[in-house]
């Protein structure tokens, strides 16, 4: 729904939506069984839910377009995944929970190893441990200003950190140093248009390349960085200003809570299972008039491509539905940002599972939580963009259209 | 389909289209039954029909979007509803049949009843007699004109009237005075923009309301009123110009008629009934390409929230259908401008069952009249405004597009 009308026609309730987004949901047939990870995973509780709601596909961003979870998730918020595009770098940055300002460039930094010739032969440093990638960020951050540039950098997890330039005239549109492959040399940034301030920000960045790669050159194993995603922040349309929504996330990996952050979402303390985060949920129903919940294994499983594992996750969520039930929403919505089919080991763009139960739900005596019998549920398959607005319409948060 | 498109592709032909629209089709399960209104009405001339038919779900305006009658017509007729809005109060002239021009500013009315201090106690003055409001209507007809400004009154039904103020300068930028709620005194227009016509516009209605209130202020139950829903005509693309239709419409209720004159269509003579409906377009069935037959009483009940009823008027339908399958259209399309579920008694938005019949519809066996097995079509769920380019295609009238 456009963002005009969504603030013409939202209207005050006291009713409660929950979005479940199980990450990565959507899967693929084992060519064994012919049947997908849903369609194998016991999970009498989701399919009891079926039955009582309505069903459909979501298509995260367009036909055949896999997304990243940045755009899978910001279509499930309501945006159009292809006008509002965040940055790698932004996204990062926000997932540690660092606070940009207008005027930064945010950079997905890795450690990698380098031969004695300088070419890269492990992009990842041997996967590095978290607590050497913070000494070494730590070595990073005396490198001084320059050009009136400071640079602030964050560890990520392993071998991941990010990188922040803050200062005027800066601009996001460089080019990336990570060449993406082995047996080739960091490249150097170059302007990808004609400003002075891409031109400004590359020279910069270079200038910090080199400076950084003297600091690292004798270290083990990871004695080298590349960049990438260079990005700034592009403010979001607020839940509350264009929904009248007062949000909140509950999510255990930062990047998906820095990621509603940007919207207006009030991130909860989120524990370290599912069932720890329904429980500090139900702390903070009352606040709140919609609430995201971020499942992260059913996606980590998927990109293993350890089909097994996928339908163990998604059992383990199953199990504790019920807990999800008794907090009594007016409107759950459980789907995935996007699928990561087991068979393929990473996203993809097949139509997403989805799933709304309310009272004004159109339910179906035969129906089974999976792909196919979503496929021939009420809800038809559509933009999953139009879920906020379909969960809107369910909690009578939404006036009629027109005389 | 977009007009320009339109007009290149349409072609002449003699073929015949019947668009019946059942208003406020859609339903809801019975939450005792678990069957909606369709599901447990007995109708075997509809289902059977759906298993010679092309189905479908059609969405009126978008997802979650609940229409009002205008939206909702209009996208059946082909028109994008967000693009093409018709405000309350030209709606209320044209069902008036009153003939607006483009300098009118017309409003919806409503006589209500107000206390010692001049506060709503009842919108609807008690549901006041239609033959009341006539008597009032004309009393106030003698008001005079202000600033060159002169006004038109009609009753419409009960306690509903049509003001149309006619003269130079008006805009449809101003406020309601009704306040839509009781315990409230009416309110005053305002300028909804900073115009010079808006504030001449808002004077001019602020004046007339209290020459107005001054004439009610003695009778009883209804004492005051209540505007709404100021607007100008917005002139529509004709069906003849876009489509090469001639078209013609049969409605027992004015709006609907008159949203149909809008579009170009000649209202036929419709009698009382759904049965005289039939015979009368028979009587003009040659004339005509593309006839809007309506269906009201489908909706009232639902609105009534009277689960029954509903049930009862499908089955009356459904026992007239086999008449109107005598007309032998080339393509018969059977849906609704929007869902009205008797367990919700409004409007909604939910998708909307729709059913195609024609010589090249693909039909199903286990087919069905009702919202799930509709979710199972071969139309799957599309947006209303494509019903009638689906009807043109089905009527050989659209030529091929490139080569």
């Amino acid at each position: 729904m456009d963002f005009n009308l969504a603030k013409k026609l939202h209207r005050p309730s006291d009713t409660k939506i929950l979005m479940l987004v199980m990450d990565g949901l959507g899967g693929l047939p084992d060519p064994g069984t012919g049947r997908s990870e849903l369609e194998t995973a016991h999970t009498p509780n989701l399919d009891g839910l079926a039955r009582q709601s309505s069903l459909g596909l979501s298509i995260p961003v367009g036909h055949g377009i896999t997304p990243g979870s940045g755009p899978g998730h910001l279509a499930l918020f309501g945006y159009d995944p292809l006008e509002y595009q965040i940055g790698r770098g932004v996204l990062e940055a926000t997932g540690v929970n660092f606070d940009l300002t207008v005027r930064d460039v945010a950079a997905r930094g890795n450690f990698c190893t380098l031969d004695a010739e300088g070419r890269i032969i492990d992009r990842r440093a041997g996967r590095l441990e978290t607590d050497q990638a913070v000494t070494m960020v730590k070595m990073l951050r005396e490198i001084n200003p320059i050009d009136g540039v400071s640079f602030f950098l964050e560890p990520v997890r392993g071998h991941r950190f990010v990188l922040v330039l803050r200062g005027d005239d800066l601009s996001q549109s460089i080019s990336e140093t990570d060449p993406q492959s082995t047996d080739v040399k960091p490249l150097s940034s170059r302007p990808l248009d004609g400003s002075s301030e891409a031109k400004r920000t590359a020279r910069i960045v270079n200038s910090y390349t080199e400076e950084a790669s003297r600091l690292l050159a004798d270290l083990a194993p990871a004695n080298g960085m590349v960049l990438r995603g260079f990005s700034m922040i592009t403010p979001l349309p607020q839940l509350a200003d264009v929904w009248g929504l007062h949000s909140a996330s509950s999510a255990i990996y930062p990047m998906y809570r820095g990621l509603a952050q940007m919207t207006g979402m009030d991130p909860l303390p989120s524990g370290t299972s599912f069932s720890e985060q329904v429980n500090l949920v139900r702390d903070h129903w009352d606040a709140y008039d919609y609430i995201f919940m971020h499942y992260k294994y059913t996606d980590s499983a998927g990109e293993d491509g350890d089909f097994e594992e996928k339908v163990r996750r998604l059992e383990q969520a199953d199990i504790v539905l019920p807990e999800v039930l008794e907090l009594k929403p007016d409107v759950l919505i459980i789907t995935g940002d996007h699928s990561t089919p087991a068979t393929m080991a990473g996203h993809s763009w097949h139509p997403v599972p989805f799933l709304l139960y309310s009272r004004w739900a159109i339910g179906r005596n035969s129906a089974t939580f999976d792909e196919l019998s979503c496929a021939q549920g009420s809800l038809g398959t559509f933009p999953a963009k139009e879920a906020l607005p379909l969960a809107m319409a369910h909690a009578g948060r939404l006036a009629k259209f027109g005389a």
